[in-house]
């Protein structure tokens, strides 16, 4: 698959792209927003969903960048990590919370699998707080 | 594997479970900790590199807790997700604030999908940023 | 590992490769087939699997392949990606089926985890169909 | 989290639920939906783009269930597992096509890892196809 | 999907499973054989291939057994683990064992994970001795 | 995030690779613990659980050598696969020892996932050796 230019996008790819751009206040939008282009409805469906849910809400910005640097991490997702590690930056993460948030996932990947290997069950604090 | 108890554990399988009970002020340890002192070793690693990074540092404590939660969903751990959103919800978390954590973590597993699938390479400025 | 090549295949080897260039009417083995054959027993072992199952059956071969490549996209595996995709253009699927896979994949993704999150408790009407 | 009812549903989320009883044809929506709920944004998010994309299209609606299947699979979501099984023997799917689907998704697990572990170099025809 | 039968099993079936029983000196065999007959020619396929891996080689069969159920924790596949944790005591494996092996799989998916984070590139050394 | 170097390193980060390097009898230290140094406590945390874990005990290195491959191989992390396949071979891993290594793990993976897709309830003699 090719990324899509401003030549051979429709005019349906050029509006999202376009507002990608408006609201993110940048002058062309990255390689992910090009590739996914090939699949309009896909293009749109996914960026209405970060447009919903990554700006403004009840977690700040930064702690969304940061959870989903954690998530790619974990799937190890070679772009994902650099776009959201380069956006994390641009929303004030300093290079002592990356670091620190690199531990966290590890730590958090050692634990999920001794849980798992353990097979521990939950105490009934954690059910009480969690139903 | 059984979990230990307070009757059938080591004096320094122990003396790790005072440290957590102290450190976390709780009156006993969860089940998590009970089990992993099926090998000693391990409990005391683990518990020491937790303390280490899980509490002040770089980041906020909740901030971590919510990383925690995502990469539990991210592999699917039960008990690990059950545990840390209850600390999450301990440390201030509101409801509002878990369910726009659940949004950010489905997006991220889709986005990373998306861009394996259609290997988006790097755009220049990410790397920049990132070395 | 190094691939083994005509010249240093076993004769054993040499047969495997044979009966998959003669079912797959091709000139020569990819590189999979190459590099597996250092384990000779895994070398017939897979190919008779795959020869056994990825044939005609109970689902087309195109179906098949699209659901190697969406297994493929999930685990991250670049040679498999490349290698399944190729095979499935070659048994007639569409750049709008591969885009439309593409986005299939990205919302299973997404979706699988929001069940994990929220522990969404299996429907009865679900259970009753699965046994 | 509990699941939302129609008596503790929002506006905008029965409009949401409305919206998949008249495109599904049924006449309630099942668990996934009423826990997604708890995040009216997202799921209105998920669901537009599960509306956009898994209805007909480049790909039959059935061979799209069978992939969401293989992808459940793969990350063990046992709701997904059971829901979309559902789904696609509503849509026609057979014992005999399910027990093949189980059978490719095994298959597709081990040579993925066995890529991997040769870290088999791509060849240049996939190459060519795929660029 | 629900297991076959010593009745319902057909005599192709009830071959591959003799084989087992004979093999494995058991009486009965266990319960994954008996789903996985649902498809009898991934059962066939996928006996010969544990028959000519699991069994003697260059391997002894324990460490066979323990590497099973290190990728089984890491997949967090609840029947794998228990009966390949069950197979690895029947062949000798001690509890101290057990649980260093739980160790060690906690420790590796911790390190893959901060490996992945930093994009470590490898080594000259690690690259001459691979390839 | 870059390497440290011996230049840039601080003195507890000096400490830790000292460590590593009378332990491991090693002239330098490999990248993955230049990079970890970023995160001093994660550093000496890292190094002080392997040391403990990965030392003489209850399973011979060779062993957990072995199984670290493995679950890098699932995880599909390159470093982690290159630098344990070179310490494996280093512990005394013959060629044929690690292809049938390679073999296991494909097999586990695929296994893993039939046991998901049929969801095998686990046998009473399982659970019984288990807990």
């Amino acid at each position: 698959m090719k990324p899509l230019t401003n030549e051979t996008a429709s005019a349906e790819v050029r509006a999202v792209w376009d507002d990608i751009k408006s609201t993110r206040k940048v002058a062309e939008v990255n390689n992910f927003w090009r590739y996914l282009a090939n699949e309009p409805r896909m293009l749109k469906q996914t960026w209405e969903s970060l447009k919903a849910i990554m700006g403004p809400g009840a977690l700040d910005p930064l702690t969304k960048e940061l959870v989903y640097v954690a998530v790619s991490i974990t799937n190890n997702c070679e772009y994902c990590m650099a776009s959201h590690t380069a956006a994390a930056r641009a929303k004030g993460a300093t290079e002592a919370q990356i670091n620190e948030l690199y531990a966290v996932v590890g730590l958090a990947n050692m634990t999920n699998r001794l849980a798992n290997a353990y097979r521990v069950p939950v105490d009934p604090q954690f059910k009480d707080e969690d139903s």
